[in-house]
This record gives C-alpha cells, sequence and structure tokens, in this order.
C-alpha cells in the first residue's frame, strides 16, 4: 500500500516580517490539500527586540552566537509573538493550527553544539524527531506549526536552524509518509545565471546536480542547501521543492524539484 | 458508570517569577496522579519587559489596558518565554506537556471586551472552549499548559485572565471528566482570621459561604473569586480547591476545598 502524502512547508524571514506577504501566504497554506505541517524561522524581528532591550547581537564568523538573553529573546519572538500569531491567523482561515517548538510533546531534541574554535551558545542540532507524537497531532486533524526552537530534554531551550527542523522532522514523518519539501525563499528557484531570475533548474537529481556542480552553475551560498536536500531524500523524504511561495499554487511550475 | 478524575492547576505570578517556587512547583505537579492541565499568567516579567521597550503600563481602576503594543508584550512573554521554558522544564521531569494558547487547535475562543466607560483594549472574555480538542491532546497521553492568551476567531489575540481560563476550561471539561481545580495563590487557603495565616477554612459549600458572608469573613479581595468558584461549581465543575503549592502533595490537608 502507498503511503499517505505530507507536506512540510519552510518559510523564512522575509515572508514573516512583511505582514501582506505573510497573510498571502498564510492563505495559499491553507488552502494546501492533504496533511501539512508548517515550519517558519524568525527573521529579524528578534534582532530588532534584542536592540531595542539593549542586547548586543554577537556574530562569528556570520553566525549569531545565541548567549542566554539573546535566548530569552528569540523564544519570545520565535515562540511567542510569532508562532502564536500565525496560529491565530490561520485559524481565521479555518486550518486548525497547533504552535509547537521542539519541547512541546518533546517533538524535537537537540544537543548543545559544541565546537573547539568558539561557543556559539544555546544552539541545539537536532538529535531525534518524536515522528510517531507529531502523527498524534496530524491524526486528530491538527496543523502543526514549528518554529525554530528545540530542546536537550534537561530543560534547557536551544536555538535551532528552520531548515533543519524542516528536513530532520521530514526525515522522521516519512518513516510514515510520502513526505514532501517546500522550501519557500526569495527566488523562484535554482537559477542556471543568477542575473535572470526567470532561469530557473525546474529538476535537479542526483546526476544532473553533479553536472551543476561541474559547470560550477550551484553558487556558494545555495551549495549547502542542496547538500541538506540531497541528505534528507538519501534518508527517505519523497521530494524537495524550491522556489518562492507561488509553488503552492497549482498554477505555477516555475520552481526547482529536486529528486534522488 | 463514573467519570475519570481530570486535575486542572492554575499557578500565578508569584510562582513564576521564582525560579526556585517555580522548580519546585513543576516537580509536584509532575509527580501529581492521573490526567491534568496547567495553566499560568504571566506576573510582573511582562510589565519589566514592557517598560524595558518604553512602552508605558495604562491602567484604569487597578486594571491594566492592553493596547497592541502591550498585546505583543503579553503574547512574547506568556505565549513565548514563561510557556516554553515551563515545558521544556516539564519535559525534563518526564511529562509530556504541550504548551498552548488558546489561539492553538482553536481551544478558546472570546470575545474582545466592550464597555462603554472604558476600552481595555486587547483583552477577551471566554465565550467557547473546545473540550473535545482538548481531550483529543489528553488522550494522546500529553498534558496541556495554557497560557492566559485567547482568539477571537478572527485572527486577533486577546489578553485574558488565568483564573477565568481555569474556570472555563474547567466547565468545558467537566463534560468529559469529574474536573477538580487548584488554585495555587500565596495564602494556605480562605482564612477565618487574615492575621492568622494558620487559620485556614478547610471546606466551604453554598450554605456555610452564605454564614461566611453573613459573618463578613470573605473579604473584598476573595469575593469575586469565590463567586467564581460557586459559578464553575454550578456549571459542572466537580471540586475547586485553593492554597498554596503544598496542597498538592498528600502530606498537607491545610487548605480550601470548596463544594456546592
Amino acid at each position: 500500500m502507498s503511503k499517505e502524502k505530507l507536506s512540510i512547508v519552510k518559510i523564512g524571514g522575509n515572508i514573516i516580517e512583511d505582514e501582506t506577504s505573510l497573510t498571502t501566504f498564510l492563505k495559499l497554506f491553507s488552502t494546501l490539500k492533504g496533511k501539512k505541517i508548517l515550519v517558519h524561522g524568525g527573521g529579524k524581528r528578534a534582532t530588532h527586540i534584542a536592540s531595542k532591550l539593549g542586547i548586543e547581537s554577537k556574530m562569528f564568523q556570520g553566525r549569531r552566537i545565541t548567549d542566554l538573553e539573546t535566548l530569552e529573546v528569540i523564544t519570545m519572538v520565535y515562540g511567542g509573538l510569532v508562532n502564536k500569531n500565525i496560529v491565530a491567523k490561520l485559524q481565521a482561515l479555518k486550518t486548525n493550527a497547533i504552535g509547537l517548538s521542539g519541547a512541546d510533546i518533546n517533538s524535537i531534541k537537540s544537543d548543545k553544539r559544541v565546537l573547539k574554535e568558539v561557543d556559539y551558545g544555546f544552539v541545539g542540532d537536532v538529535k531525534e524527531v518524536d515522528y510517531k507524537a507529531i502523527d498524534k497531532l496530524i491524526n486528530a486533524e491538527f496543523t502543526p506549526v514549528f518554529c525554530a526552537i528545540t530542546h536537550d530534554g534537561n530543560g534547557q531551550l536551544l536555538n535551532t536552524n528552520a531548515d533543519t527542523i524542516s528536513s530532520q522532522v521530514a526525515i522522521g514523518m516519512s518513516k510514515i509518509y510520502e513526505t514532501s519539501i517546500y522550501y519557500c525563499f526569495e527566488l523562484e528557484g535554482v537559477l542556471k545565471d543568477i542575473n535572470d531570475k526567470k532561469s530557473v533548474v525546474k529538476k535537479i537529481n542526483s546526476k544532473t546536480y553533479q553536472e551543476l556542480l561541474d559547470a560550477e552553475i550551484v553558487t556558494e551560498g545555495m551549495l549547502p542547501k542542496l547538500e541538506n536536500c540531497f541528505d534528507a531524500l538519501k534518508k527517505g523524504v519523497h521530494k524537495v521543492n524550491m522556489g518562492n511561495t507561488s509553488m503552492l499554487t497549482n498554477e505555477n511550475d516555475n520552481f526547482t524539484t529536486i529528486t534522488l
């Protein structure tokens, strides 16, 4: 018997920060057929509120260092403000949403990142996804909405990359569902020509990916994203889609679909 | 067939604000037998963060006016910081908690309060509790942890009194469970003599309540709380207990139990 389908949609800061974009996206998401999960980051709102609270954003090699004060702001903004507002807006659209961090129902456990060269603070690398617990919510006809926070199982919340949460949750859910990921971002997909926004590579698989790498079409910024996609596919995820939010409609087929 | 038991425990700001009190309480709560729900307020932390953000707390007749900026702080602090930290700490104690606002799973719908004399802003009065949706979580062996935020069903979050959330959720759950409320507060219970903290009135029912009223033993601050208790009891709640957190242990019987 073939598995039932599940869609995991990830949105980033650019959508969350703009009220109109968010409203448009949530309408699209709520009309998306079948079982689904939403994952959101937090964007610059956390940085903005941190700065208002007089907390300095510390960076190392372009990455944020999450000290205790910063973690508190992230928990407030991602887990509270952003997550609860998305849930309330989805309810108004008749999508029975439930907001979650990885601590809720022990859904996503992480290890605090320990590196020799720098202490990133309260940042977690996903260790374990309780896909059976998440499935209890899905089976109760609720739509999980994850913010980018996990926990270590010992009472500590941890700031965690939203892309990683999406792919790790997708890998977990693949044990039950035919799981597709939709990474929504600014571009319409992986581009053949970075200067031509319409030059989307519509299909990528392991073989054509190698060709793109050889032709140096995959840019530095896209490389880790794509490596992450292939990792998820190898671990059981059915399909990964990358593009802007309009890929959730049936009218637009100009986005990138990645398979093994 | 008699109904299964359910405990609804409400804690206030005094417990949440003190790390040691909170840890002690959560240990007690996690050892509490049977099905259970936790409801928490937010306390002075929201006021503190609001003031840091330069948002002035506006009051009218001793009650906070929740303008949009204040609602955002409440959503951050109650829905994010306090709720997610409680959930993570309960998970460490092996209680499979799930943090909720009234928007999540559409559990608590409210009407925005409209009064002629003053606009309290984004404050909600509970209209509808989806006890069946909440029961789906309980049946999945999750422990709901509610913060004091509800929604209007049209995408608007609303600040809502935590005592009211407790009693309204209890009234709803009474359709399925023999539901008891535990209001945890600073005192050991309703006191015969306000100057003697040990003079707890252990049992109150409709008849003895009238006697307490006649003897003017019920103070002004306690009156609305007790009226609220009798309202919940009349609407199906089995029992209401008032005292400090030690009433959750079996060793202490010095608290007030209210029945019809």
